[in-house]
Order: structure tokens, then sequence, then C-alpha cells
């Protein structure tokens, strides 16, 4: 359904994992007054569940539309050596000064690239001037496609990349929550309505789709809810199995 | 097979088109004495016989590997718009100064810096620092993700967004063609070995492979030939018609 303000809205891409962070980048950009057009990707990461989220999200939020990239990354051995694809196992319980050493096991090699990519590519056929996505600060400690520096060089090169840059409409690419804590993410968020019992974000899911509850993505919004006196509604006991 | 010293070679990942150009850039990377792992994508282009041009370039040319990437792009509207995707028609036998006037039809959206994407994932997982592809100054008047300045702006960001950028092994886009006229580009290859009979260049080919001999890229390597007192082995009569 379209009404006459998405209608005459400017259109922007939202990069939506189905986590909590794409939720509240989406919750944003729509606060905004962006028509939102959400990109998913699925690359046979272990954690497909995500897709579903990404799909209850983005109705939840009203995205003018949600499209999901099958990438045939397996068969190309793309993406591989990464935990979140299955080739290596996914660290437990770890507390977070350990999770911040290093680049973790769950970088994917060029994965942001990639992602970006073929938003751009989506911008330009949509005519959307606007990149979202949901990099922040929590990551880019460790993920090197996730510094401020790298988005700035993106930006840069999309904007020698296309008809739209040469013709002078430039693209900006948002990450809102670059320098925010998980908490104020959540704050964020909750203040815009997102029912973040929708997202998903745990690296290493049961096959019914549930949060372990104790890899790194689980502990790191377990902690910002405790913060803020809330209970992780990922987590909650009464959730239905099967969804 | 492989032997002692491709073993020890540095390994380079190699846009593979099937065309002229991309053929031509293989050979410069096998003699510069890289292990070559070509990349190819298949995005539903018109011309998919180009696929197949790109299987006997690799192995006539002795490639490490060869991956076809299929990318999922007709089912999300992206790349859309381009001739080469069958959604305008192909312009036919212009002269060539209409050819380089502004973006051509067949520009397709983010185009190279999808495929550049891969790559860049692809170098990562093999530990290569070098990625070759074969753009040139033919093609940069008109497509803006042909142009040196767009090169070298891909070139920083990748090394920004990579563990190995991080971790100081720079990764080098090789662009060999880029001030190349075609008749340069042509006899560059044939000083190499390559057997241009082989490729395919053709924006609109016969149902059986044939190139039509009267669109943009068909004329130019035409004129290329011709100026080199030769015929172009793809438009020989007698070649068979189903290969």
């Amino acid at each position: 359904m379209t009404d006459q303000a998405t209608d005459h809205a400017p259109s922007a891409v939202v990069l939506l994992s189905g986590g909590l962070d794409s939720a509240t980048v989406l919750a944003i950009a729509r606060a905004q007054g962006f028509a939102c057009h959400a990109l998913s990707f699925d690359y046979s990461q272990r954690h497909g569940v995500e897709l579903a989220a990404a799909r209850r999200v983005a109705t939840h939020l009203g995205a003018a539309s949600h499209r999901i990239a099958r990438l045939d990354v397996q068969s190309l051995g793309l993406f591989a050596g990464s935990a979140l694809t299955g080739y290596a196992p996914v660290p437990k319980d770890r507390p977070p000064d350990q999770m911040s050493a290093g680049i973790p096991v769950t970088y994917v090699p060029a994965r942001n690239t990639v992602f970006l990519s073929y938003a751009l590519a989506l911008a330009e056929v949509l005519s959307a001037g606007d990149i979202f996505l949901g990099v922040n600060a929590v990551d880019y400690s460790g993920y090197p496609d996730c510094r401020p520096q790298y988005l700035a060089a993106f930006q840069a090169m999309a904007n020698l990349a296309t008809k739209a840059g040469v013709e002078g409409r430039s693209l900006q690419i948002h990450a809102p929550l670059l320098d925010w804590t998980k908490v104020q993410i959540i704050q964020k968020g909750l203040e815009l309505g997102v029912d973040y019992s929708l997202t998903h974000s745990c690296y290493d899911p049961a096959p019914d789709g549930q949060a372990c509850g104790h890899c790194d993505a689980c502990l790191l919004r377990q902690a910002a809810f405790q913060a803020l006196g809330r209970h992780d509604p990922a987590l909650s006991q009464g959730r239905p199995k099967a969804w």
C-alpha cells in the first residue's frame, strides 16, 4: 500500500540483516521521511533464520519494498573461513574484553563491500541517493569494513562509479549508529517503536530459530537490555518455537 | 595440472568476460608470472554465449582456476535498464564518433563495482594481492566505472575493507589496457599467443553464438583487426556454428 506521502518521499536503500542494529536503522531512515527499500542477502549463512527476521522487520517498519539477494558464494568458495558461514566454531560466553581482540572469526571477507555494491546498483536503478546501514562502534574495533574511514572511501568510490555520480546527483552512505553504544541504539529504537522481539542477532541459533544466548551477539544485546532495566525480548521464554 | 613454478607463483584474480580485452589481460597477467584465478559472471546477460567463450579462454591461457558467479540480479531488478540485459535495443552500425557520445545504453548500473567486490572477496580468500581487469580507453569515455579515477578510488576503498589491508598486505588493481587502443591490445595479445577466435565481444549474437558484426563491440574489434591487416577471427565464415 502506498500513500501520497510515500509517493513523494525520496527513496533510500537500507541494508537489513534482520538484526537489532539494522532494524533500528530502518526505523531511523523511515523517521527521516525516506521511502525505504530494504535489501537482505542470502549467502548460505549459518543463521538463515535471520532472513525470516528481516522479512518480519521490513513489514513491521513499513519498508516500501524488501528484496533478498541470493549470493552464489558457497560454490565459489567466497566468504569461506568465517564462523558465520559454517567453517569455524562460534565462540561462546566470552567476556567483552576478549570479543574485541583483533579481527573476529565471524569476519566475512569483503562482505560489506559486496553488500554495499548491490545497494549501490539498486540505488541507481531506483534513483535513490541514500544508502543506510547499521554498522556501529561495537563492531568496528574488529571488522575492517565497519570503520568510518572505510565507509568514507566507499562513498567516494560510489560517486565515481555511477551515472548518477557523473551527472552530479551524489550518493550518501549513512551509518547513523556508527558511534553509538548498544544501549543508545536500543533506546533510539524503542523511542521509534521498534519491536525487538522480531529481530534476530544470534550467531548460532537452534534449528527452531531460538537465539543461543551465549555467542558474542547474544551477550552484547542482553547486556544492553539489562543496562536499560529490560529483558531481551528475543530471549523470551514464552516465544513460540517455530517462527 | 600444476607445476613447481605455478605452486610458487603469486596469485591474482582476473575478471574474465570472454571478450577480447579480458582475454588479453589474462595473457598479460600470466606473462607477468601470476597464477591466475579467473572470475566470470552470469548475470542473465543477453549474450550468455560469452560465458562459453570465457571457459575456452581460461583453458587456452592456462588459468589456475575459473569460477562463474551467478548474480541474482533479474529477480531483484538490479542491472535493469541496460541493453546488455535485454531491456533496450542494441545500437547497430554506428560510426565511432557516435559510440562515445555520453553514457552508452549498454551501461549496467554499478556493474564493475559489483564485479570488483566479488574479486576482492575472492582475492582475500586466496591470499591474492592483485586483481586484473580489462577496462580500456575506448570504454572509459562513456562508462563511469571504467575511468582511472574510479579504479583508484576502488583500490583505496579495498585497502581499507579487508583483513589483508589492515595487516599491511596491500591490494593492487591492475588495468593494463587502460590507455591502449584496440589495435595495441590486439597486437599485445597476438605477441602473447592469444587465439582471438576463442573470444566473444558481440552485444547481440545470434542464438548459435555468431557475432552480429554490426554492434559497437563488433565494429570496434573489426576495425582494429583491419588496421593490423587481419581479419577478425571471431567473424570467420568457416567457423562452426554450434560452438
